[in-house]
């Protein structure tokens, strides 16, 4: 039998390695299958301590979900130094990255049961919202003022790039560095003019 | 208390009304909230002759589900008389105009807890196939040969023109008719290479 030594960490640790261990679990497990007693074993802590961090069963369930996007957008952080399609690149790059290392995770919370819950897709919804506003918040350095089409394209775009990574991850009929392709050159096809847009991938 | 006229009807007529009914439904609440029993009621059958065509009550909203699906499709069916960006164009726009007189059903469906429903989340995939065979099946016309990168990308405009629908629906900051280009300009936009693209778009 394995015995546990129960450190003593500040609360913000405690929460962080509780978490961590989520999205460890996460990898290898659906979501829904995500037990508390697990956790708190492998943490070294009561069931009722990890209750004293999240509220309920759900609460640890969405406080991972939220981990999980807050670190694929962690890994995905444009760097403002680059040119703007260099900057793409380099996003998109370490976001099919990120999504091959994590692909379990990534396949069943966005298209696993957790997609059911208003409150899981919300946390989606606002990983998708930071994605999207990176993208629109640059567009001013190309020249470009964003519109209510454009916002609603790059929106869009978003969509694109998770559906044809998952086909992809499930699939992959094309290279790494193809799929990368595929997404950069998207972007400024569908939020711009066909002209602009090919001036830019030129 | 309204009398309910029980009327003698074809198995394949009995299952279409009850479909049609539960469609009907589905436009007003979502699909977990349709009871079979109200159904049965308003067809004016007895609940046990409604589980003699679904085996349960989940197997009554799939069908729903397919159904819902069906008719999408049947609504954007393109012409094949038309020149291929007219066709793209008429087919899209009935799409949109679909999705707009049925709001509620498609952002249920799509946004709802249905998603969350493995089985669901099939119907929703074998719908957006045949939306993408529709598209593939059509490009040898323009002389392209469909390969995976293609085939991929045109999975990805699919989830592009759902999920710019939705945001669309829930707040619509553009026409009509620039979402119904947004849309149609985006196809060859991603797939295509810019050059192939901007000819198209001319």
């Amino acid at each position: 039998m394995e015995v546990v030594k129960r450190t003593r960490m500040s609360p913000a640790e405690r929460r962080a390695q509780l978490l961590d261990l989520g999205a460890r679990m996460l990898a290898e497990r659906p979501l829904e299958q995500i037990s508390v007693e697990e956790i708190a074993d492998q943490a070294g802590v009561s069931r009722g301590l990890l209750f004293h961090y999240f509220a309920s069963k759900h609460d640890f369930h969405l406080a991972i979900v939220r981990h999980a996007g807050a670190d694929m957008l962690a890994n995905t952080e444009p760097d403002p130094t680059l040119r703007p399609m260099e900057m793409l690149h380099a996003s998109v790059s370490a976001y099919v990255d990120y999504v091959s290392a994590n692909r379990n995770t990534y396949l069943s919370l966005l298209r696993g049961s957790a997609s059911g819950d208003e409150e899981m897709r919300d946390e989606f919804e606002r990983t998708r919202a930071v994605q999207a506003d990176r993208i629109v918040s640059h567009l001013p350095r190309l020249g470009i003022a964003p519109d209510a089409r454009i916002i609603l394209a790059v929106r869009g775009w978003i969509a694109f790039v998770e559906e044809a990574t998952i086909t992809w991850l499930r699939d992959p009929q094309i290279s790494r560095d193809e799929l990368v392709d595929l997404h950069v050159q998207a972007l400024p096809a569908v939020t711009l003019t066909p002209g602009v847009a090919a001036a830019l991938l030129r």
